[in-house]
């Protein structure tokens, strides 16, 4: 019973079909086919506001082909301590901008507030000696499985724009989030300001494509060159176009998020106090003793020992609902 | 009727096939799963030789994330002038590498010689001042659809040995060239001096997937940071791998060439004496002068135009045979 | 009355002399002087153990193109949060090494110990995912004027050699750590661990050059690559030379630190209660109230505001006496 | 008898004089000294308009951190096959740029035309696949001592306006350059359609500074992070900007580029149909068959050894009167 990652989960029908039925005759190559020339229309649907899309074929590129479109090569982006640009894309921030750093926010849960975000840059200056930030990363749901209201991203979204920087979204989970919200796509993006987000597909039942979504046209321009260059611009776009397309034209999104986060709140209910953070997506933080730990895998749990004494619990859009009924037994149990 | 690339074209069954069996229950993620940890055997008995393949998701970061594992920030690859990595990569070389530099070598067909070689590094210097070359870096089948006999490689094998260099293979279309030649995959690899290449799969059948080949173990080390740090390291790594090995153990790889150059073969003798050079893959370069390309354009042919007075005609392992029976009729004709 | 920056200072006599005696005739090109061709002997003999010497024109080259030389372009180098690297450079360590990462250390004074390096790199895993730390970089003297003994360098060296890491030292100011310590060169470098440094002479009364010094000779390969390609590597070398080998060989280095430190450890007196941290080289670092700051800028005093509540005053080589006493006087009668 | 490299010349008087006068007392630190302030000034009263001017450490470093202000990483350059960017700068254009290119031109004397340039561009698309001609760098005078008329780099000029590019001017011998035409500064810069320049003061009697000179202000704001990033922003800037302005102000660039270039008028005179190039500044390359240059060494001459069969002949601002009579003699002799 499977609880490691999101990234482990099958793929959906919906992208599945979405794939076969691409898979006939010859079509335009690069972005030349028909879905790939789709995107952008609906995702504009989606969003309620005229976007550009490109695909690639991780989250590490989408986050950090986008952020290097925001950042000069001196430029700073600032993020959470726990960011996944910071943690887990081995320094892919600075290999697409050319050397942009990361400034380090602290936050409960993985989270930015404005005043972590005035706090990592106290003191520091504007001048040639100094990396200059112009660029805030927010994670939507983020790493620790918390979630942004639509007030507290308007509220970064607001600080960014009155420092002239630009807010980037990483949305491995935004389809979490948004279904945890329950409110318009827009509320959480454009119009809270964010300028460009990656909108994760993979974990949420895709299987190769993620997407790079960009409100504001300025900051577009240069995406196809880099994109070409960091050959994150498939030859057949059509397979991963199709798999967006699929996602976001059935509302696999929605279902998919929707049963990753039931499954998460039904065992945070099982997990009681020794929850770490609030669960609002699809990620739990436990505390757990190795008696603990070991108990849980011995009736055959698997999960990610985050800390010492404590573990991280994941569900998926395919987690079985037996699983999730027996890691609930077994945490309340404990 | 379509002749413009073999990037159009479907994916075979073989591939959608094991996409769909990889689609079952959770696996490890990235390169954790059974399908990405078969690979180096696989492609190891396939190639008579311990190798280590890594996939990535285009040509562009085959060729370059290999070629950046063996060249240094401030070296040098030499290459044809109509090399894809020069031409068609948008700079990715430079990029991947952290700078490296293209030396541009002459050569019918897009081929290297090893006279040429020579030519192109004539009177450079070792010292500090000039970039430093130190691969060889060959397209097999060439650009122009030509293929490197197993002694042409091994002379190119030589000639980078007694320089110190790295001989680096473009694979892109290797099977193509495999099945002209009907040799051993080692003949022309590893055997022949071949260090690492990238070994095509998606102009081939495949849907999203290419392989980068590595053949001396001492130049793997760096390749899973790099590709990680490019975004290049799949999270669901099993839907990737299913496609390389679905197109080699099943003789996939074989059969789409075939097919491929065997409608390539065909249309050749109906050009006849218009063929600008030799068809030994899937690609035909033709005169034709405007009159004849807006003939065949009448008469529903897709293709592009090369240069002035010259087209390139691409077949793929899904052209359908009526296709090419009118593409022959009609050049016969011309 | 100037206690801004040391970088304020004139040029040594010296130095001006052993520039003027270069300036005589033809003599080689780059690093083809026989002034450049002494380096490595002259602070062969000065550390007491084999090195090779590179000049470049700032310290942020000095640090960085070290640095280059010790970390891959995904590793990551462990810092004082207070480290020059980290807070002076414009982004140059990632410049420089091609993307590269700082993992900031907590500690008094930017002084690192191996209990702080420990923190830092707790819970990293050494997987791909991550950057891999691989150099540690300590500055002697620390941003904060403090000097680290040599069983303090000592400690950090065998740390960074129990983990596989590189030691590198910002020498910025090693001059005055000497002096304050009294002890040989070799104790706080190659015999303590350190495998590269940046030893500074522009802040201790040079001009125009610093000094990359390599311990360890399988490190010095790539840099007059590195160098050259950073426009780092002088056309007419025997200037920059000449500047060093004149600190060196007359022991201008150890008057000038000398004096500095003199004049520091002078005004620690007079600050009394008001420093903020051990007086070890030629910088002070005091408490001081707006009022405070007012009534010594009303003297004719200038020096930088460091922090709300806080100013920095730094000594050169030439700081005059008159002003040293005048500004102790000041600080007594605050 | 030195004619090797202009690289080996001292530095003239006025310079020296200039770094004496210059070390007095402290000043501004970096570019806040009262002598770095007067460069824009100074060079826009010698262009007759305004400009901004950055002090750096090598000609390498002026070239390439002023082209990487005009072209992004993907983009590319088209000069010379013979420009020292493409032969002697090992690679320092796509380190500086991240990445970018050089599309070689032909052209006799390592002189461009539109012609040439048109031709090294001919076929190539403005597609994403290809990197993208943004810059056309020219060097003033040539890498084989030629000089551009006013006419010939405003038709460059032109060429580049029409087609969206930037005009960089490699002026590490400007100076030669007009002196030989004898024309206003203008007449073959700003005026004549020079974005960028990098004006070289070592080769003319420097000592180790030189300039990068923007006519259009559009391009100067990321210089200053740009040279800090890459520690070519001297901590003392005093002491490089001394030396420019009293090249500039005392009319050394003048009399010295108009000594060298004497010297090579009147050995061009002796060596008669022996040379391969007009000389027009101060360098000359002369068929010289091996026992040609075994006898002009035999008397005591040294020089390059260009390729096979030719030589080249460097004078220096400061090359002795008796040396080039010397040597007029022996070629006159050969």
């Amino acid at each position: 019973m499977y609880f490691v990652s999101d990234n482990a989960a099958a793929a959906c029908p919906e992208v599945i079909e979405a794939v076969l039925a691409a898979n006939t005759g010859v079509v335009g190559t690069y972005d030349g086919d028909a879905l790939t020339q789709r995107l952008d229309g609906v995702f504009g649907d989606f969003f309620g506001h005229a976007c550009r899309v490109f695909v690639v074929g991780s989250g590490t590129a989408a986050n950090c082909l986008g952020l290097a479109a925001m950042v000069p090569p001196w430029g700073a982006i600032v993020c959470s301590r726990e960011a996944h640009i910071q943690v887990d894309e081995a320094g892919a921030p600075a290999f697409f901008s050319g050397g942009a750093s990361l400034i380090l926010a602290e936050g409960a849960a993985a989270k930015l507030t404005v005043d972590a975000v005035r706090a990592a840059v106290a003191g520091m200056r504007g001048d040639v000696h100094q990396v200059q930030p112009c660029v805030l990363s927010m994670t939507q749901a983020t790493e620790y499985g918390c979630v942004y209201t639509p007030d507290e991203v308007a509220a970064l979204g607001e600080e960014a724009k009155r420092r002239g920087w630009r807010l980037h979204m990483d949305g491995a989970r935004f389809a979490n989030a948004l279904v945890h919200l329950g409110c318009a796509p827009a509320d959480i993006t454009w119009r809270a300001g964010v300028d460009m987000m990656s909108f994760g597909f993979i974990k949420n039942g895709g299987m190769s494509a993620e997407a790079i979504v960009v409100f504001d046209p300025a900051l577009a321009g240069t995406l196809p060159h880099r994109n070409k260059r960091a050959g994150q611009m498939p030859s057949k776009g059509r397979y991963a176009a199709a798999q967006l397309l699929a996602m976001i034209e059935t509302g696999a999104w929605e279902r998919n998020a929707g049963a990753a986060n039931a499954a998460a709140a039904r065992l945070a209910v099982a997990a009681g106090d020794r929850l770490l953070h609030p669960v609002e997506a699809n990620e739990l933080f436990l505390r757990a003793s190795p008696e603990d730990s070991a108990a849980l895998r011995a009736k055959g749990f698997e999960f990610y020992d985050w800390a010492p004494g404590e573990i991280r619990l994941v569900t998926a859009w395919d987690t079985p609902e037996a699983h999730v009924q027996a890691l609930a037994a077994a945490l309340s149990e404990l």
